[in-house]
């Protein structure tokens, strides 16, 4: 695969302009020439093969030569709502929620939860999603949602989306699944902060219809359950 | 759960001693008095409560009070054979194979491989073993073996133990499990490199009768293939 830049703005007449950091990378960092090949995304799920038509210091203007198929929507999206952990194991959960498909992640605001899902956090989460679909061949962003409690994100599942909370004394995750009547069309997981959800919160989340699941027979880490669950689901 | 302690030295007489960094965290740095009580683990499924008996600065003796019950093994153990990525993504990937029950991790010997297995990285991996053991609740250590060639891990594999290796033209991991006539007694993956294995090195696989699968449709990291691997076996 070569080298992915990620598009800010959408290509108008088939010429794609890459700004800022992007530019910069690709001009002066990979010391592109006029005529290189490079593969375009746009965080939607297109993407192109483009040449390099002209090059500035902090501005990079490509022709899209070919338009690449794209990849196929996930059968049953998967959204994760995650009590965010601190620092790097943050950092780390998002690439690889991204890398592993998950279509969403929703920083959850629980009693026990110690990071607050701020403005420049966002910010900082949704600039590891670009970096890593760009490293691991994904077209389109992985969302992040606003910050949210359970009862706001859970309360009113459609019909089809099945609503999980990761709990060492839930059932195994497959058999939680098959037990549901109706096809399913999303599905949601809760993950907590370290130190569990309350018993009012897991009551809260069951309440609403969801199922508690077991992740195995260890005690987790946040973004080791977060991971776990994306690996099995997504 | 109390706090966890990891025993170098079997117990003799109901008594279990505590030296080095395990004994100052004890008295030092968590300040234990004597008739404290915490849970000890010797990393092959014992584990105990045990009540402070005498605090020195670097040696802490303790008096067995009660055999906890030993948590059942993996009904069928899995190995990550993996070509060591560097750094942080190594610690990383440890302590997250740890808390996901992986039985034993293999670091591979491959063409594209970076890392080296040294003794003294494989200390570090010990170390880490430990420290995810302590943390996540887990009796049994996960091995590390000796670095291995593909040839060496899966050119005699007894029957019934799988062998796995993630290629991003595999099957499907769960297609590739079914399709088994003898019931699977234990399973080995094999992850390759950045950059992926060589066609020998896959053909080298196969001809062992390994099976080729994938784990979904982007480019995984080492530690992300090799994450998503166990969280879905072990």
């Amino acid at each position: 695969m070569s080298e992915r830049f990620y598009l800010t703005h959408p290509p108008r007449d088939r010429q794609a302009v890459l700004e800022g950091d992007e530019a910069r990378h690709l001009a002066r960092v990979l010391r592109a020439a006029v005529g290189d090949s490079v593969t375009l995304f746009d965080g939607t799920g297109k993407a192109w093969e483009a040449r390099v038509a002209t090059l500035g210091r902090d501005r990079v203007a490509l022709d899209l030569v070919i338009d690449l198929p794209a990849a196929p929507a996930p059968a049953v999206p998967v959204t994760i709502a995650v009590a965010l952990p601190k620092g790097d194991r943050q950092k780390w959960m998002v690439e690889k929620l991204t890398e592993l498909g998950v279509a969403r992640l929703v920083p959850l605001v629980t009693s026990r939860g110690v990071a607050e899902a701020t403005e420049s956090a966002r910010g900082r989460l949704e600039r590891g999603v670009i970096e890593a679909c760009k490293q691991c061949g994904r077209d389109t962003l992985m969302a992040i949602g606003a910050a949210e409690s359970i009862l706001s994100l859970v309360g009113g599942l459609p019909a089809g989306t099945r609503g999980l909370v990761a709990d060492p004394g839930g059932s195994p995750l497959e058999s939680a699944l098959s037990g549901s009547g109706a096809a399913t069309t999303a599905v949601v997981v809760l993950v907590g902060p370290e130190g569990g959800f309350t018993p009012e919160e897991i009551a809260t989340a069951e309440g609403a219809g969801c199922v508690r699941v077991s992740l195995g027979p260890h005690i987790l880490r946040i973004e080791t359950a977060a991971i776990a669950a994306a690996a099995r689901l997504a």
